[in-house]
């Protein structure tokens, strides 16, 4: 397959934004591009990866609308939606457009407006992207579907919510480095202890946030990669993977089959094994997602994510640095932004550029996306630039 | 580029259906594998474009939906969203993914739902497709958009409804041959002259109904087409651009720029010229939509495609047959499964199987799907097997 480099990356600030959709997409665009020293005539085809913006803000059809925004003109612009994982989706269609000759630069937007919606229409809307017939409309919400996870992680391994307090507290430590995250707050158990219940065994903070925000990407082939100024990070894996929509047809809610797949595709392309990997950037949508995440992705066995996260080996400085960005859980979680932000903050480590939270020599980053509860799965391994 | 051709094709009749979207879906990717003689696990990838399930069916994420319905085990799924191109731009990524050489083997489904939802909703939830803060807020839909070309056009080239009148008698009088089409019922002018007026100059005859539908296609890299049933159908050509969604943005409401553009790309890929198409299914959201495509696609000069339809030369035994299958006015516009479906009509076309639709001795068929009032164009060129 024709190579294909990240040549410029942006994010905007997570978190309640001022700005509206339109404003926070092109924003991240346009910074994408000043990254790279590309002009909008050098952009050839357009991707944007977000989930309902219909529902959220009233608009589809967001692609053209963002391109013409951002002075793209005539290029063409395309939509991705798998729920959560819509941006990775985007980032690989762009891909495949670049390895199939269509285009040789290409700029990829996640984007999402959330916080001008009321909270109990968006976990209304959130619940769209599980099976709407057999679940979400009976009364399944995403944090309930979670939590059957983690109730079942808890019975199948004898855990307590401990490992779930873990991980919270290292992303909300995390974010603290990133100027980008939402919430830049230390939180300990005792916050924990105290903060609401959501969905047992989930409180709060076991929650990623409603969040606006945007992330963007440019891509071009390797080989005409030399014209932009920033050196070109390696797309050197990626997998895709789905599985059912609903929960009830999953033989097992202590892993997702699909981010397996997705994992096993990426590294295989790669040629690299989980011990490779300089650091992570996962989806903890939920703390326990976090947790099954660095099992699926050969971090740790099965039933040992948990107590690895406890004993520190997910943190910056520990064996597999996951999260260093604050997550989903503290970075904030603009669903169709949240594929691009984890690749430009991979970007930002295997540049050297990520300030606070660099991660000391990173080689290989990888990402991980997941749609729903795991019917959709992307992984993308990512290499410092030659 | 590596080559694609089209070994399945599948359509669901449109209309007012008793089916489930899902079930709407499944039953076209199905029978297009049938078509094929492909088994699910012969699949390797999965496109699904649709418009707004979110808002119509409160479904979301429903790339993996469909396809674990499909039994298509883990394959990458992913959904575009173009407005009503939605289905063409689906069709263009499965190819970028098979020229890419991420599969060899792709479905692709187009779908919408649109008959469960009030008449007064639908059309609130089409002018999401436009560009809402700006137009569709303050009161313009697709009726009230597209009345606004016909007037310009009117006025432009001094011309009267007769002009529209033509279209959609013809198109009528095509779905009478298409057991897809949504209505089976000829019209003459004296029908149209009593008919309600929607967006003056347009009356209920010149707009595309509200309708349910899917419609499938089977894909394949030229070189493993070989064990399917069915020959390839080739796709020689295709191209895509985009434009602002606000029609005041537009310089010239006679025209589509994003229609030029995509036509222009795909007759320079394919090696040919407008003379030398057979037969065309094109975007006819409203009749006035059908003039100016065949305009823009360089069957006609500008200002003379209304009079070409009077006379007759786009009727199926006329110098230029434009949509044969009775067209988005008369076989029916579920929005997502449009683009689909207008491929599916041209492999029944160039297969010789299209029965009373049949135009004699096709070669070549263009596709011409758009998107909102033009800020989304695909147009593809297909070639008959060899």
């Amino acid at each position: 397959m024709r190579e294909v480099v990240i040549v410029g990356a942006a994010e905007t600030k997570f978190g309640k934004s001022e700005l509206s959709y339109r404003e926070l997409a092109a924003q991240a665009g346009r910074e994408a591009m000043a990254d790279a020293g590309a002009s909008p005539e050098q952009i050839e085809a357009f991707f944007l990866g977000t989930f309902s913006p219909g529902t959220f803000i009233r608009q589809e059809h967001a692609a053209p609308l963002i391109a013409s925004e951002l002075g793209l003109q005539n290029v063409p612009s395309t939509r991705t939606e798998n729920a959560c994982a819509s941006g990775s989706t985007a980032f690989l269609n762009a891909i495949f457009a670049i390895a199939a000759g269509a285009a040789d630069v290409v700029l990829v937007v996640g984007a999402e407006k959330m916080t001008a919606t009321p909270t109990s229409e968006v976990t209304s809307i959130l619940a769209e992207a599980a099976d709407w017939e057999q679940e979400s409309k009976v009364g399944l919400t995403f944090p309930g579907a979670y939590a059957l996870m983690a109730r079942a992680y808890f019975d199948r391994y004898g855990k307590t919510r401990d490992i779930l307090d873990a991980v919270a507290i290292k992303n909300h430590r995390n974010a603290m480095g990133n100027p980008y995250a939402q919430f830049h707050k230390e939180i300990g158990p005792e916050d924990i202890a105290r903060s609401a219940m959501v969905a047992d065994p989930l409180t709060l903070y076991d929650c990623s946030p409603i969040s606006d925000g945007a992330a963007a990407l440019v891509l071009a082939a390797a080989d005409v990669a030399g014209q932009f100024r920033r050196p070109g990070v390696r797309v050197l894996g990626f997998g895709q993977a789905s599985d059912s929509l609903a929960l009830h047809h999953h033989a097992d809610l202590t892993t997702l089959p699909a981010a397996r797949k997705a994992a096993e595709r990426a590294y295989r392309m790669a040629g690299v094994s989980p011990e490779d990997i300089s650091l992570a950037e996962v989806h903890d949508c939920f703390t326990i997602a976090e947790i099954i995440a660095t099992e699926d992705l050969g971090f740790f066995k099965p039933g040992e994510g948990g107590d690895a996260a406890k004993a520190g080996a997910t943190a910056r400085d520990g064996r597999i640095p996951v999260n260093p960005s604050g997550g989903l859980k503290a970075k904030g979680h603009p669903v169709g932004a949240t594929g691009v932000s984890q690749i430009a903050e991979a970007t930002f480590q295997l540049r050297g550029e990520a300030g606070d939270r660099q991660v000391d020599g990173a080689e290989l980053a990888l990402t991980h996306n997941v749609g729903g509860s795991g019917a959709t799965c992307v992984v993308t391994i990512l290499g410092r630039p030659e």
